[in-house]
């Protein structure tokens, strides 16, 4: 199951951290002003939340609001130094400690709690539970919950550890970590526990500290302990809107992300769009939808570059066999009759109709439409086999055909070489296009080369039976490289320029290293 | 809109009617055997209806039995020989029309409906009812049936006209059919009709016989309206069971793609997976969430082909610029000390694991875990931003550095070519692996070029970052061609063996056209 993961990208990530933050930082709202409004939950719950704070702002405690503005104007700062100077710091300065120190102190002593009516933490229970079964009976309402902070949890897990373990050269098996966070998460959850997953701060800090195995986990346990069962109860008096500051203040990174995005647009224009889809689906629907719609949006977006990729007409550099995009490069030499075509793609089912339209396109020829100017209107059979100039496309030999200067009108070319090398695969779809580009340009007298296959296109062509057609250029298999295909062509049209359709005779250069194939 | 189409592939088509060919077949099952069981709808339909045939197959009809039966003993095979002899014919024999005839007439005569209690159709009105709004209140529960009949209807009228359209020599446009296609269902919904689709028997039968413009359509409506008017009454008497057969008889060609699966399989495995999973899905949950699944999956498809891509290591052609895979043919020459990779995909988030993976695999060189255990253990700081032997990466020059052969201690190549001819486009995260691997290399001494980009690479290359890193081999952009970054990686190890980290030389033939860049 560590394939999972693999989908998470950075912009998908990052859009849905700022998303969760900004819904976490709404509901912390209340807290911060004192205002007891119910919690809302669900799609909307952004929106619902803003529009009832707005409603009962006139009911704001202005002891809480106060405590909140004077504690955001001593942590943020403060944070900021830390950031700033972290590197001369072995350890960052605890300030959200001190301020609930502080405000537990001066709340309790000044009684805030009755004066004004400021909303305290009041008893906190200490000591264990008694370990039970978990409530089985929660699962329905809890599953669909559970499922992101889950995968998300593993998949910051394994980022981590991946990091740590490129710095200190030990590899990382991503399933071996799904079971330690499954197990971290199923033993506590007898115990009333938090789910659990590696945090990033608390990693580099003990990293800087020198820690080297489990054994610091044992003191950190005990420290934890000690407040559990000790020291909790001493923060009765501590306002809620206290904590809700720390909490927004330590989300502030994932609002900063905000910022980076126009420089993101320049980079690359589909992760920004991923970040935003991600970022407003999981802040205004919820945020397990939002990662569901970020992951099949990002990978719409893969398929969505495939759909229109790059095609081009190559020309030669000069004095070389490197032929390069016309496009893109200047000095480029035309070969006189040959068009030489790269779709840079795979050839499947959803771009097929592209990439004949820009064949069409760039080679400024359309076989079907030719094709049916010269023949089909002078001979209007339905279903017949019939191609241009009434030639049958099998089954009769060329002698018996009419003369073969009818059969040539094409305009100028007689070779249209395609170039498969950016052809990571083919899909059957894609090979019947191709079949019917070979078929179609060569019922108007222009043969269809391939160029720069790789061995499983290769192993396609041979199964779907490109090279099993009738005799003709398009009985054998692709040629290696552009330059083969092109001097196989030229020297064709040399050699037989009447005679175009006998055996063509197999590159020499082509068989020497066909060996194994 | 029309670009929906495109996502509907071959397969995915194939799988669909498949599914519904059998839905709809389960439903006509009662009337074969005149049974009364409720109409199921929505998810598990299918298995349910079973269910209730086999739970009420005692209460069968003898009498529609045995005519279904015979019916079908006349339909199937006449239809079978119209089909083997379909060049011979002008139009198919009518062997439904006569079934129907003959069968009303005998039912009517020998009174089936009371002396068998058969099922029959009873009272049909005729004439038109008053053209009305369509029942708003309707929408809601019929949104969801609509938008696969919608979509499906709209693929199979694109498809015809294309195949008409290619036949005749004219251009077809996606757009103009959607709306054609829906004029011809918005109007006729104020009079109760039917959803309307091109239909290729239909269509086939007419371009055989000769129809050239829209007055074809107003004969066949003129007869249709006769029917309507005056002759349905007359099939008070039919057998319901009868009009099951005629359907389940025409449905047979779903059926029959269960036996193409194993040649499909032979030719695509992904393809093979997309119509099972369309099939069972429409078959098994709803004909919508069928159509669903399978546009997804075969998406997914897409992706999972790019995930796990063929990657190789190259070897030279003899006395040629031509490198191929060594895999794959035999007689390659390698070339000391220089590993050729290929990746053949495009470098994005969901395999840039797996492209590291392959590297390090494919050159048996692990720059991380070398690196560390070379460097790091030594100098353990933290979040140090050195690298092995504590070379900086930036800032200081090379002359203050430790002496280079503790540096260099890589095994057996000096010279990485990433082959980037096959990628497509690489995104943000595609580019930080591209730089990671740079970096991680040159950390054990090893220098790596790129080859082959096409020119959208190049842009994300210089826009990210790659030729501004801090000078070195990384600071040039790509080679055109393998064979350049062959040469300079050869001429640079021939000519300064010592310093090599001076300012490459720019290899002459790559200047020559990279005019406009």
């Amino acid at each position: 199951m560590g394939f999972v993961a693999v989908y998470l990208s950075e912009p998908l990530l990052g859009g849905f951290v700022t998303g969760s933050s900004l819904t976490i930082i709404t509901s912390q709202m209340k807290y911060l002003l004192g205002l007891k409004i119910p919690r809302h939950e669900g799609v909307g719950s952004f929106i619902l939340t803003w529009v009832d704070l707005f409603r009962h702002i006139r009911n704001t405690n202005i002891c809480d609001l106060l405590t909140s503005l004077v504690a955001l104007a001593i942590i943020v700062p403060v944070k900021e130094l830390n950031e700033r100077y972290k590197e001369r710091l072995k350890a960052p300065f605890p300030i959200e400690l001190l301020v609930v120190i502080a405000a537990t102190l001066i709340s309790h002593y000044f009684d805030f709690e009755r004066r004004y009516k400021a909303a305290v933490c009041g008893d906190i229970p200490t000591g264990f539970r008694k370990p039970t079964v978990p409530d089985f009976s929660l699962f329905p309402s809890l599953a669909l919950d559970a499922l992101p902070i889950a995968v998300i949890g593993f998949a910051m897990t394994v980022s981590l550890a991946e990091i740590f373990g490129k710095k200190h050269g030990y590899a990382v098996s991503a399933n071996q970590e799904m079971i330690a966070i499954g197990m971290c998460n199923l033993i506590p959850s007898f115990f009333y526990c938090f789910a659990s997953s590696a945090a990033l701060t608390k990693t580099l800090l003990k990293e800087s500290t020198g820690s080297q195995t489990q054994v610091s986990g044992l003191v950190t346990s005990l420290v934890l302990l000690l407040v559990l069962l000790w020291i909790s109860p001493l923060f009765y008096s501590l306002q809620t809107s206290i904590l809700g500051v720390v909490t927004i203040v330590n989300l502030r990174g994932g609002l900063r992300r905000f910022r980076d995005t126009p420089r993101m647009w320049q980079l690359s224009k589909l992760d920004t769009a991923v970040w935003w889809a991600t970022m407003l689906c999981s802040t205004l629907v919820t945020t397990e939808i939002g990662l569901l719609v970020g992951v099949c949006f990002a990978l719409l977006c893969i398929i969505f570059r495939t759909q229109r990729p790059r095609a081009t007409l190559l020309g030669r550099v000069r004095d070389r066999e490197v032929y390069e995009d016309q496009a893109a490069y200047k000095q480029l030499s035309s070969i006189s009759n040959i068009k030489i075509f790269r779709f840079e793609c795979s050839l499947y089912y959803a771009n097929k109709d592209y990439f004949k339209a820009v064949l069409y396109q760039k080679t400024g020829l359309n076989p079907v439409l030719l094709a049916a100017s010269l023949g089909n209107r002078a001979r209007p059979e339905p279903g017949s086999s019939r191609g241009c100039c009434g030639c049958p496309r099998q089954g009769r030999s060329r002698a018996e055909s009419p003369p073969g200067d009818a059969c040539a009108p094409s305009p100028d070319m007689h070779t249209l070489i395609l170039d498969c090398g950016a052809m990571q695969f083919i899909d059957t779809v894609g090979l019947s296009a191709l079949k019917e580009t070979h078929h179609d340009y060569e019922e108007v007298g222009v043969q269809v080369l391939l160029a720069n296959c790789n061995p499983s296109i290769r192993q396609r062509l041979r199964e779907g039976g490109w090279a099993g057609r009738a005799g003709g250029a398009g009985g054998q298999l692709a040629f290696h490289s552009i330059h083969d295909a092109v001097q196989f062509a030229e020297s064709r049209r040399r050699g037989d320029s009447r005679d175009k359709r006998a055996a063509p005779p197999e590159p020499e250069e082509q068989q020497d290293f066909q060996v194994s194939l």
